[in-house]
């Protein structure tokens, strides 16, 4: 059942970013001191030596929960994103494409001196993966004050990136967010967005997610990283002492839901040519949200969420092109 | 054979821009008032209501006489480029794109009040057709004095764009710039770019074509335009009676080539996935301009023309995705 009327399904906080992709042929990710898939973050300085390496670009936005945003305003959801931008022509892109599927956005500009819009240098391998640079720039500032009720007090869920962990004032800035969402009955979901990112914050997640969150999104090495676990299994273990709603995305292989009746794989949609492993996550979270919003249970939820994630990987960035709403109804999933 | 050490196959001079695309399933284009399949100009007062009517949109450095540029890079050639953007993060895109792929810049860079970086709007509808609104911004800021001789001097090839005639300074520039490839033996090239632009600069461009041009490039609409007449074959015996080495691209028919024996047509590559039009005229110059520059007959370089033509229309943006020299050694073209 679609939330009424004012009603927002999801709405998201994370770092607003403009993704700065190119097919790296020539594996200069290696050079750079990358790790492969996964997300390493560069300071101001190291700006010009990653972008200079790169061939030609495309750019577009991104920003992990900012993809699954759009996502859920491609599926026809009501949603909202606060978050923090420069006012800049990167800022002002990343503004536009929310703008213009009709995301509601809480977006504080960053002043002179906070730096210029968030970048993520992606590098596209042949085998369809990325691997990641992130200058964090002005999503970075993002403060205390930044954030506000007036979205979270009308969301069914509100989603919270776990790369927020990285920005200095996160701690308060989150509490905020997640208490605004308790006081009006708003799901907290969060994402644990990458294992190195889980790393750098573990004692934070797991107080996050002993207390305060209701439905937690995470892939495999993410979620074993949070409990320093060698096995899924042990990892689930940990979740279900928890009582959490959990849901662990693993590629080509699906999704596991933890579910009150135990853990149920929904098989990945089979995507002929996989171009792009960006965003797969995130979309998954979009559909993943979004039927948890409209009140599908975890499994069906799920099944949403492996369209969306199939629809993005078959074509370069993270943000959808095709109809998803359209999709999901063909599909007999919405 | 390739050119002597130092010198460059080709030097560029256009409107440096950046692309900003969307698919147009709604096709918008109608309600803003374009014409499909062209370029429209728009000024900054117009900015807002253009890019606010698109979808999410990607970005992609363009300008078509910088994706030739690009184009004759990914086959290998050397090559150069003379404009002019703004301090801003499109105009630095713009500047990394090509340098990124070994092309000489000589860019002007806008002083404060001369606008922001051109940007041009670009709707694909289903069909795979592109409809273009332009802010010329920066780029309709290039001065005669921007235009020096260093990177003509060396060129096999000077490439003239015909959109450079809606630059308020262009007559005193394009002057300048064929001056500077007569006195260095650089031969002369232009693009009549639009069909629109020819209709709205005619007598500027009789002129030159009469009087400066060594090779012309247009397609089908152009040439008709520029000699206000209804048949290919009367454009063309208006061609025969300048003695010009003339090329005319058709889409799908392939390319026209003008060669002292009369009209040859070299086939268009067959393309299984045609996704967007846009930059197909583009780097078929890439290919017929970099042949000629290595001696090749004109026909053996329009077959150089096509291929590029081809890579380019198999995916979004207009600039090259794929080797293009390799793709030419396998097909037996270089």
């Amino acid at each position: 059942m679609k939330p009424g009327p004012n009603r927002l399904a999801v709405t998201g906080i994370g770092n607003a970013m403009l993704d700065i992709i190119s097919q790296d042929t020539r594996e200069v990710y290696r050079d750079l001191g990358l790790v492969k898939a996964a997300m390493s973050l560069i300071s101001e300085d190291q700006l010009a030596t990653f972008y200079n390496a790169m061939g030609t670009t495309m750019q577009m936005s991104g920003g992990s929960v900012a993809n699954s945003i759009a996502g859920v305003a491609a599926l026809g959801g009501t949603c909202g994103y606060i978050g923090k931008v420069a006012d800049d022509d990167f800022g002002r892109i990343f503004t536009h494409d929310l703008q213009s599927m009709g995301v509601e956005l809480d977006l504080a500009i960053a002043l002179a001196g906070e730096g210029a819009t968030g970048r993520c240098h992606v590098f596209i391998t042949n085998d369809a993966q990325r691997t990641m640079a992130t200058y964090l720039g002005a999503s970075n500032q993002l403060r205390v004050s930044d954030v506000h009720e007036t979205l979270i007090a009308r969301s069914e869920i509100t989603y919270v990136e776990g790369y927020l962990f990285d920005l200095a004032p996160a701690k308060e800035a989150i509490r905020k967010v997640v208490n605004f969402a308790h006081v009006h009955d708003s799901m907290v979901a969060l994402s644990l967005s990458d294992m190195f990112c889980v790393d750098r914050h573990r004692r934070d997640f797991l107080d996050l997610v002993t207390t305060d969150v209701d439905v937690l999104l995470a892939n495999e090495t993410e979620i074993r990283s949070l409990f320093q676990v060698d096995s899924l299994e042990a990892a689930f273990a940990n979740l279900e002492e928890l009582g959490l709603l959990a849901v662990v995305t693993r590629g080509p292989l699906g999704a596991d839901v933890l579910t009150v009746s135990g853990v149920v794989t929904v098989p990945a949609l089979e995507v002929e040519h996989a171009i792009d492993q960006n965003g797969a996550g995130d979309l998954f979270a979009s559909g993943f949200l979004y039927g948890l919003a409209l009140g599908a249970d975890p499994v069906e939820s799920a099944e949403l969420g492996s369209l969306c994630a199939g629809e993005i990987i078959s074509h370069l960035g993270a943000r959808p092109e095709n109809d998803l709403e359209l999709l999901a109804i063909e599909a007999g999933l919405l």
